[in-house]
């Protein structure tokens, strides 16, 4: 015996999912079936509801709410000269975090990897130029990741903005706060060298 | 900024699920929020009809749909003389993987933990000893995890079995084919030390 069709539909499903191996998509479907009806069905609802009404900012392509602008862009108080660059909608969470930035955003939607078929063209740069222009922008700070992708989209983005009369700044990378000098990779120290500050020793 | 009350709810609907923690939710409700559409409410189709098509067998308490016995019990050449009591579903899918198995089971529904707040009374185990009788069934193999809990569930298990005129038998513990003496746990390799079988030199 194996599981009848209606549950391996569902552990199948369930497996789809990112991080979720054929184990856990099982522990999760027998979770499912164990709990009352209403609690797994809030789910399924949750999920159709989010399909529904969740839609991408026109403006800076974060997440939105039924086709409106995102709630930073329909912001009054946001400081529009200011834009910050991330790849994804999670990243502007983890920016709003710091409680350090009152610009707004634009989400490419991806990091360029051409080996991953994300070209310039499923990237949204040329929406970003726009808004330069149009939006009066001052500041570009560029917030992707510090990985391979991130820096080779961070350079093809200085490179599309180079034309436009615009400060392009990077997020700076070093060890982190907490972290441990023995424990840094080269890479990360060689980039908290690189960046150093000058210490005002007043 | 934090996500929209939509999104917001499709993390914590996500985030109950066992081994999903809030990052990992985050990550599959913005996945699925990439998905296409289509993609998304499969997964919300499955939960639902899951939670409408599949039962709990009237026999063995294994998992079945619309309410009829489930895919073991319904066929006729199982061994009905033989049971073996196993504590989820799920465990049911491990054994006939084996291809060793030929008899019945039954499901207990959980183990023996008080302390969790899992009684006798939670588990099926006068359904199991109604079966010894009204089945004429010849042995039973406690087939529990080999856990502290599942220990408990098999002693009590064959307790509650000892008045009846049938065969109790337990699953071996020892060590695991492809095991290395040198890594095994002591309680493991004593137990293997303590079940040894003699060689047939033959």
């Amino acid at each position: 015996m194996s599981y009848s069709v209606t549950v391996q539909t569902l552990i199948d499903q369930l497996g789809r999912l990112p991080g979720i191996g054929p184990k856990s998509a099982q522990r999760v479907a027998l979770h499912l079936l164990k709990v009352p009806a209403d609690d797994a069905n809030r789910l399924a609802r949750a999920i159709t509801e989010a399909k529904e009404k969740v839609s991408v900012c026109p403006r800076c392509f974060n997440l939105s709410e039924d086709g409106a602008e995102c709630a930073v862009c329909s912001d009054p108080r946001r400081d529009g000269t200011l834009i910050c660059v991330v790849e994804e909608p999670s990243d502007i969470v983890a920016v709003e975090r710091t409680q350090e930035f009152r610009g707004r955003y634009h989400v490419l939607q991806g990091a360029f990897s051409p080996i991953d078929g994300v070209g310039v063209d499923r990237l949204r740069v040329v929406e970003l130029c726009d808004r330069i222009v149009a939006e009066g922008v001052e500041e570009v700070i560029i917030a992707t990741n510090p990985n391979l992708e991130g820096e080779a989209t961070a350079t093809l983005v200085a490179r599309y903005l180079a034309p436009h009369d615009v400060r392009i700044t990077r997020i700076a990378s070093g060890l982190p706060v907490g972290g441990d000098l023995e424990y840094a990779d080269e890479l990360t120290l060689g980039r908290a060298l690189e960046g150093r500050r000058a210490v005002d020793a007043g």
